[in-house]
């Protein structure tokens, strides 16, 4: 039996462990895609207690205290932070096989020396020792260098100002790179009642007047001039479904027009807006050599009555099992024929997409770079060891698994780096498996060339932030 | 290499023993959920020989034979007890890797001693082994004693007269609690050519004149309340298919008068019915407690030529793969709104949705019962090595797996009892791999109280049965 | 650690090593579904150097390497075949997890002697070797000789001559049976641009005047008769998409007259069309007792770009994840309630429809077959490790593993009855590791049965071939 989260946590074989010793525990880390707020990095927000890190914003965390029979009280409401911790620790006990169990204690051991085990008995002793370093100076600048960042891209709505990004560049104390990417989900929403205030407020950052599908796509032009300006070269769209609609220019314009003039469109008409939306942007983003990024699978706010008191982000999403494969590759298409397909990640929230996606990958490489179109890191619900696992198997299934890019941490925690660490040691033990039972030799060149550049290696060239951040040995 | 199905079948590790062993195998059974006969357990219902005990309704057994090339008259027809015996043991040996192969010999070994392995050679000793036992005594209540059940929810329509279940409650020399489960399937299925029919029975059974939905829902309650004093707090719904089609209260009394004159609805307004359905019944059960089972994606009589013989349970369902997530999620919206959602638990007779399912229980959790909202135990075509074993990781990853109230057999045979065992076993072995890899800590306070509670406890407290059966240690 | 593909190569047990060197390992190869050439079989191919075998028509091969940022040059044009191995080597050290990381070396040693591992730097002594022991006699026919294959099916349309099977079994000097297979996708998508133009070349080689719907199948059926003298007992579909559409037989002339007089034909007219193709079809297999193999789940063609260079088969299919269970459940009982079912295959490109189609086989077997309806081996993309366990665990769960048909290359390559090893060894393995697991009885007279069932005999059975090839005890 192994003691609880050793030091060779997940890596039962001998090559596992030197796989991730040697070539992936040495990597800095770099968060290509999270929700952190720049301005509390700017700032550097500084924490009384535990519970403020943990459950201020963690709906995944509020998930588990609900399933766990928890008021509201506890977990949103009005108790105390000491109350809410609690009712915490009696979660996470039975929360066996779950990765918040992993990461709980993985944090609890990297950034505050906890080396127990969390549970209602250790609770007290738990709070009073983080609680100590927190306000000891754990801020959130000192999390970040603690875990070897290198670079952080955060995700901003094209109307941003980008105030905090340019305040931290500017900042000599500081060296992790933040960056902004572009999340333009409001944009494109046109469905929403609050869709023509948002179009007000673009117009007023980009200096366009937006009165056509035409100049829509301007004004979002001006913000990715900005935006590229300010170093960003990586946009993100949460897509509510996969669509793939195409119709005529003028069709688009008349359904704009029909919106603007306050009217709503249908089903068919949000579709066809949408698909022009998404194709008109992806020629941007090959334009500037930017990253696509389309994240999908999700149905958002099913709960009304939490909705109704906590509104979005409130722990209440779930995956939506509907995304043809079919419209996928027709979007991909779309761009593909003219040769206008930026680098693109797919994401899906449904684990069972895992193979489509895999396929559908293959179906666009091209020489403009070593796996240009990529599927991305387990996401979200699938974040774990075993949905880790099976997307690592199936993108080495189906096509390169040397040059995948890795993992992100899409948290709004200061604490989640350890994540990359969960990550990179699933990964040494999946590969590490392969060379033990004789089915990759052990060539450790090799090796070392695959594990270093899932690790780190491979998003820094892959994003293009050779200029940004340490190569870490990029060319070898 | 270990002996067939040891003391430690399917336990590899020390910890996994340990948990079975100690905490696992000593609790006894609740089966919440079954198709049972209760006048054959009031009779005691005997047996000549094990062929009407194995193969008289299982058709999990006979799709296997017909699988082996076996014809029809050694299945369902008129071959005697013992040819069909034979061609059940021929048929098993090629079941490698098969729950059948496993359920078969758990029975043979745990009811009749036997510790060998079927097959065309040992079909004879087998044959008269088994009948020895069931002539000297081995009858339907003996069976249930031996697996030491405590309860048993059995499968009831709303017009059922529930008589046999009463005589079972005043017998005192027969100490297993068996309570009724409400099962209105027949009540919602206005497409059917009988439903007229059955809206008469259920008339009359009420006293309730159906001459409108709201009468319906009326009549409906009045059975509830008779169910409810026969000691019954589960409902089972099996649904076609997956729906939420929402519409106005006057539209559904439209659509249900029509069906009253005795024409038939559209698809659509089928849908609407059943939406309108499913949500003021789950209003009835929040208001009474009782908890709310939704099985679905099962497409049933699909092959017309073995339906036109043998009628329905016949060994022709398939999995369904048609089965929205959003569309569940808003069904239960639709009543957590208001909260007024009950207790629910959800089985997809298709694997592929258990993440899905997985964040959706996640989404309407709440502080009226620990783990409210259930992911079913595995089920049907589910319910062997890798289908419970996925579920459970899958409950782990996304939810709490301490709160899962864990397995029911869902039979017609009361040898199934074996199939709770079959799922401890998987479960410590399971639990007790994380353990062993250091993913757990070697909490043995924590890890009894998981293993009892998923193996009994959770379910005798989710479902109330606190009065009816042992608690064996609920509070602990 | 194990040496990299040793003998025992994916064999972790002592069990699972003497099921495959004692059983599977013996046993010739049946590869009942391929797509190479019987003209090179008859002409007796040469090739100059590895890289026509390996990259000529491999499409596996060029995704993997687009995937790596090859430039296309060095995939599918003009650079020498030392180049392009070169990038091949380059590419396939990032393949690690990869089925052609396995299938590549396996190939090497096998067929060449090769015993290292191919990468960059060893490139050019691999080049070297293969070349000289192809240009050394390492021919088609040798290939196959060294294979141990006793029976190929080929893919051929209705209107294939046939005459390079004819030459084959006509020459003495070759004893490997060379066998047409039924392939009539051309003669039902009368939704393409060049149906007409097909449909003449069919009037031509039925001599049926091809003006109706009926008269189309006549000429079918003719065709049907003349494959069948040939040897013909297989017929293959591969379906765009699964459908179920049925309408009267006037509405399917019409439709056809309709496409017949030029015009294009609506969505749901191709489905009905296509569905009482499907129906007449099966009826005719039935009759002939020939097996009907169904391939879907796939889309094709996906990149413009590509398929304007390339055409088709370049390396641009997907998976398509529209399968509805419902569709093909009712197309099964279309023919089986009527008793007129054939022998039946089912491959969905989609890993995530196998226990949907496990469930559906389960419906529709009966007294002619042992396994009459069969779930074909993990096809395509899913021909890795992962695949081809799950598949067969799939299997085992729910229905009969011992009945199981077993692998076929579907390959372009003569170089791929690799496959069959690599199969039978991650068959062996995991038979094995339920024997080690005391899942089921070390009973070596079954799994012996069962083993070389797998890996051979029951193919030979299935498809009717115990007078074209030796039966290798099929009656033990």
């Amino acid at each position: 039996m192994r003691a609880f989260l050793d030091e060779d946590f997940l890596l039962s074989t001998k090559t596992a462990r030197k796989l991730y010793h040697e070539y992936a525990e040495v990597m800095p880390v770099l968060d290509y895609h999270c929700h952190i707020s720049p301005q509390e990095i700017y700032e550097d927000r500084k924490f009384d207690n535990i519970t403020q890190v943990w459950l201020g914003a963690d709906h995944y965390k509020w998930r588990q205290m609900r399933s766990n029979g928890v008021e509201e009280k506890y977990i949103t409401g009005d108790a105390s932070d000491r109350e809410k911790f609690q009712k915490w620790a009696e979660t996470l006990e039975m929360a066996i096989g779950n990765p918040l169990y992993h990461w709980s204690h993985l944090e609890l051991k990297r950034y505050f020396g906890y080396e127990g085990y969390l549970n209602r008995d250790t609770a007290e002793e738990v709070w009073n020792l983080c609680n100590e370093k927190l306000q000891g100076g754990l801020s959130a600048r000192k999390m970040i260098q603690m875990s070897n960042v290198t670079l952080i891209c955060t995700t901003d709505d094209p109307v941003d100002s980008l105030e905090w990004h340019k305040k931290i560049a500017e900042d000599d104390s500081f060296t992790t790179a933040v960056l902004p990417a572009w999340r333009p989900d409001k944009a494109m929403s046109l469905e929403k009642p609050d869709y023509l205030v948002y179009l007000k407020e673009l117009e007023r950052v980009s200096g366009v007047e937006i009165n056509s599908f035409a100049a829509l796509v301007d004004a979002l032009r001006k913000r990715m001039d900005f935006f590229a300006a300010m170093g960003c070269s990586v946009s993100d769209h949460g897509l509510a479904y996969v669509m793939y609609e195409p119709s005529a220019p003028e069709t688009v314009e008349k359904i704009f027009a029909k919106r603007l003039s306050g009217d709503s469109v249908s089903p068919i008409e949000e579709k066809q807006f949408k698909t022009a939306f998404m194709v008109e942007l992806g020629r941007e983003y090959h334009k500037r050599n930017w990253v696509m990024q389309l994240h999908y699978g999700v149905k958002r706010d099913n709960n009304g009555k939490i909705f109704g008191e906590l509104g979005p982000d409130a722990g209440i999403d779930c995956i939506n099992n509907y995304a043809p494969s079919s419209e996928m590759a027709e979007y991909l298409n779309a761009l593909a024929k003219t040769d206008e397909l930026p680098k693109t990640i797919l994401y899906s929230l449904n684990p069972v997409d895992n193979a489509a996606i895999g396929t559908i990958i293959g179906c666009f490489q091209d020489s403009s770079a070593a796996g240009k179109i990529q599927q991305g890191s387990a996401w979200w619900f699938n974040d774990h060891k075993t949905g880790m696992t099976d997307q690592m198997i199936s993108l080495a299934n189906l096509g390169l698994l040397g040059n995948f890019i890795g993992m992100l941490t899409d948290s709004r925690s200061f604490l989640s780096y350890t994540r990359h660490e969960y990550f990179r040691r699933i990964m040494c033990e999946l590969i590490g498996s392969w060379v033990e039972n004789g089915e990759y030799p052990p060539d450790y060149t090799a090796l070392e060339r695959i594990v270093k550049g899932i690790s780190y290696r491979n998003a820094v060239r892959y994003f293009g932030f050779e200029h940004n951040v340490p190569a870490a040995g990029i060319d070898l």
